[in-house]
C-alpha cells in the first residue's frame, strides 16, 4: 500500500524517458512522412503535441455508470491524463444541442486538448467515427453533425475517419462505443500515443445540419440552432449582420419581437428580447423565463428579420 | 501569493522521499504481517499499492454542497489526489441503480483505484460501513447492497468492516456519513494511508440484492435489476445464455418481445426490442423512447424467457 | 505527436524555477507593502499560497457548454490547475441555494483553494463583481448575496471589489461573464498571478440575505433559508439553541412538528420531522419524501419555536 504514489512517480519519470526518446526517433520518422506527403492529395496536419487534456461530452446523464465507465478506460490508457467534464445532461439524442455545446466550450481550450463527444443515436450502425483537427485540438465522435457548428468555427479543420484497422479486433459491445470506440481512440490522442492524421484517411463530406443564414435585400432569414438550459433560442444569425444593417423586427414563429437588450437584466421579468448572445449570435430570451416555451419554437425553426 | 505552486511541488517531493523511506519498513512489517497471517482464517489481501485515483458516486445531485463537502475532505487529506466524478444524479435513494452504476465503471478502472459510494438512506443508524475489496480496486460506502452487481463480477472480493475504532472518536454528524466516515476512510486508502485490510475485520454477510436467474428446461427466469438514464430494462439474464438456447420469447410484466436486435439503430423508433447489452446482460429497450415507462416495469419485476 | 508529456513537464520544471526566483524577489516587496499598510485603514490580508485548486458552481446545468467554456478559460490561463466541480445543477438564479452550497462546500476544502461561483441574474448589469477572502480561501463571484452564509461562517472575511481596471479592455460579452470575468480572475489568483488583495479595493457593503435568528424569552424565530435537493428544509436556527432550551414545538407554515429524531433512519418513511442537519442548523425533513412540497414552503417562509 505505501508504495503508491512512489511507483506512480518512478513510473512517471520512466515514461518521460521513454518519450522523450521515442520522440526523437519519432521526429525523424514524421519529419520523413511530411516530406512524403508533400507530394500526395493527403491534407497534412501540423504535428501538435498533446497537452494531456480529455474532455468528456455525452448525453449519458450522470444518473449511470456510462460515464464513469469512459473515465476508467481513459484513466486505463493514462493515470497522468487530465479528464475534464463538459456534460453529460445533452437531452438524449439531440445532437443540435451538443454541438452547440462543442462551439461554446472547445474554443476556449488551450492547444493539443482532446475532446470526446458520445451523443450517438446510431451506435452500432454504420455510421462512421471521425477525428477532427480543428484549429490546434482535437474531437473525436460520431460522424452525425456533433462538429457541424464547430466546422463554421474553424473552416480549415480536418476530419478524418477512424476505420476498422484502427480498432481492436473485437468491439466489447454494439451499444456502447463511448466505451469501446470513441473513449480508447481519444485517450490514444492526448496520450500522444495515436497520430493524427498517422495513417487516418480523410472523410470526404462529414455530415453537418443547416447553420447557415441568408441575407437578402428586406431580410435576413436564419433558423434556431437550439435552445439551452434557460430556454434561451440560440439562432444561426450573426448579431453584427443585424447592428449593420440597423435593429429591426425579428419574426419568429407566431412571435414579432422589437425590443433589443444588451443583457438580461435590462429588461423587466417575463419581457421578450432579442439580444447579441455570448458567442455573437442573435438570441431571443424572456427575462428570468423560457423562451423555448413561451414562444413553442422547435430545433430548426426559422427565424426572419425585416430590415 | 507567489509561493503556491512552488511548494506544492516541494511538499509532493518530500512526501515521496518520506514514503519511500517509510515504504521500505513497511515492506518489512508487512512481510511479517502476512506469515502470520496465513496461520489465521482471516483471508488475506494481496498488498495493493494506491493509484492516487479517487472517485465518487452519490445521489446528492450536484445541486447542493453535499458533493462538495466530499471533495474537499478528500483535497485536505491530500491536495494530490486525482478526483473523478462518476455521478451525482442517481435517483434519491436507488441502490439497485447505484449498483448497477459500479458494476459498470469499477471494472474500466486501472488497478489501485478507490471508490466511494454514498446512496446510504440508513444513515446515522446501525448499518455497517464496508471496504471491498474488488479484484485490485477498493470501494467505501454503506452496507446497504450497493456492492451486489460487483461482487457478481469478482466473486473472490473480500469484503471488510469499519469499525468505531477505526473513525475519530466525535463524528460531526449523523446525517451526513459522506463527508465525516466515507470519504475521509475512502481518502486515506486513495492516499495509501490506510492499509487494507490492516487491522479490518472481515464482514461475514455482506447486505445483496437478488441478482440472480435460474435456467431450467422450458425457461430461464431473472430480473429486472433497474431501468438506466434512457429507460432501457437491464435484466440479470446474461446474453449468451439466450444465445446458447436460441432466441426466443421474452415476457416481462405484461408484454411478449420476440424482436432481437444486435443494436438500437437495428429498428424504427418506438419499437419494443430485446438486445444484449454492454454488461452482456439481455436488456429490454424501446427504440428512442423509454421502456421502463412504456412498459410500466419496475425494478425486481421477473422477466421470463420461454425456449 | 509523441513530444506532448515531455514539453508539459519541461515547462512545469522552467514554471516552478521561474516562480521560485519570482517568489524571492516578491517576498520582500510583499514585506515591504505589508509596513506600508499597517499604516493605512485598508485591511490587510495575510499573503497566502495558492494551492492551484479551482472550484466551479453555477447554475448553467451541464447541459450547454457555459461550464465547458469556463474550465476551458482556466485551463487556458494554466493546464496545472486542479478544477473541482462544486456543482452546476443550482435552480436557474436560485441564490440562496448557492450560498447554501458554498456554506456547506467551501469549508472543507485545504487552505489556498479558489472558488468561482456564477448564479449571476444580474449579468452585464452594474451589480459588482467580488472576492471574498474567508479565512484561507478566495471566492469569486457576483455581489448579490451568493456569500451570505459564508460571512457567517467567516466573520473576519475581507470582500473586495473588482474594478473595471482589473479587467481586460474589452469585455466579450455582456451576457456570460462567467466566461468573461469570473473565471479569468479566480484563474490568476488560483495559479498566483493576481494577489489579493494587492490593488483590490474593499467592498464597503456586499449585498447579504437575511440569515439570522432572534431568541427571546418564549420564542426562537428564525427562516427558511432554502430547501435541499431531498426536500429537507434548511433553517437559519442553530440546533444548539434550540437544546439548551429544551425541545420544543416548531411551527412552520400551517405545520407543527414536535419529533425530534437524531437522524433520517429514526423515524418510519413519511413522518415529518425535525433534526440536527450537517452544518448544525435545525432542518425540517420528510423521511424518504420531500418536506419543502409536503409542508409547501417556500425560502424565507418564517420558522418559529415555542419553549
Amino acid at each position: 500500500m505505501m508504495f503508491g504514489w512512489y511507483h506512480r512517480q518512478h513510473n512517471r519519470a520512466n515514461l518521460f524517458l521513454c518519450r522523450f526518446l521515442v520522440g526523437c526517433v519519432m521526429m525523424e520518422r514524421n519529419t520523413t512522412d511530411s516530406c512524403l506527403r508533400l507530394q500526395t492529395t493527403e491534407p497534412m496536419a501540423t504535428a501538435l503535441p498533446s497537452n494531456g487534456i480529455l474532455t468528456f461530452l455525452t448525453d449519458f446523464s450522470s444518473a449511470d455508470g456510462y460515464v464513469g465507465a469512459m473515465k476508467g478506460v481513459a484513466l486505463s490508457e493514462s493515470t497522468e491524463l487530465t479528464l475534464v467534464d463538459i456534460g453529460h445532461e445533452i437531452p438524449a439524442f439531440d445532437i443540435r444541442r451538443a454541438a452547440y455545446t462543442l462551439r461554446m466550450a472547445v474554443p476556449e481550450f488551450p492547444s493539443g486538448t482532446t475532446h470526446v463527444a458520445v451523443i450517438d443515436p446510431g451506435v452500432g450502425t454504420s455510421r462512421k467515427v471521425l477525428v477532427a483537427h480543428v484549429r490546434d485540438q482535437f474531437v473525436v465522435g460520431p460522424d452525425n453533425g456533433l462538429i457541424s457548428l464547430l466546422l463554421d468555427w474553424a473552416p480549415d479543420a480536418q476530419v478524418f475517419a477512424v476505420e476498422s484497422k484502427h480498432l481492436p479486433d473485437t468491439i466489447r459491445s454494439a451499444t456502447f462505443h463511448g466505451r469501446d470506440i470513441f473513449t480508447p481512440i481519444a485517450a490514444k490522442i492526448a496520450c500522444g500515443r495515436l497520430d493524427v492524421p498517422g495513417d487516418l484517411k480523410v472523410l470526404p463530406k462529414p455530415i453537418v445540419f443547416d447553420t447557415s443564414f441568408q441575407r437578402e435585400k428586406q431580410t435576413i432569414t436564419g433558423t434556431v440552432l437550439c435552445a439551452d438550459r434557460f430556454g434561451n433560442l440560440i439562432t444561426s444569425i450573426p448579431f453584427e449582420e443585424l447592428q449593420s444593417a440597423g435593429l429591426s423586427t425579428v419574426h419568429i414563429g407566431q412571435t414579432e419581437i422589437t425590443r433589443f437588450v444588451e443583457t438580461y437584466g435590462n429588461a423587466e421579468p417575463g419581457a421578450v428580447v432579442a439580444l447579441k448572445g455570448s458567442l455573437g449570435l442573435l438570441e431571443i430570451s424572456v427575462i428570468n423565463g423560457d423562451a423555448a416555451k413561451r414562444l413553442s419554437v422547435t430545433n430548426g425553426t426559422t427565424v426572419r428579420i425585416r430590415l
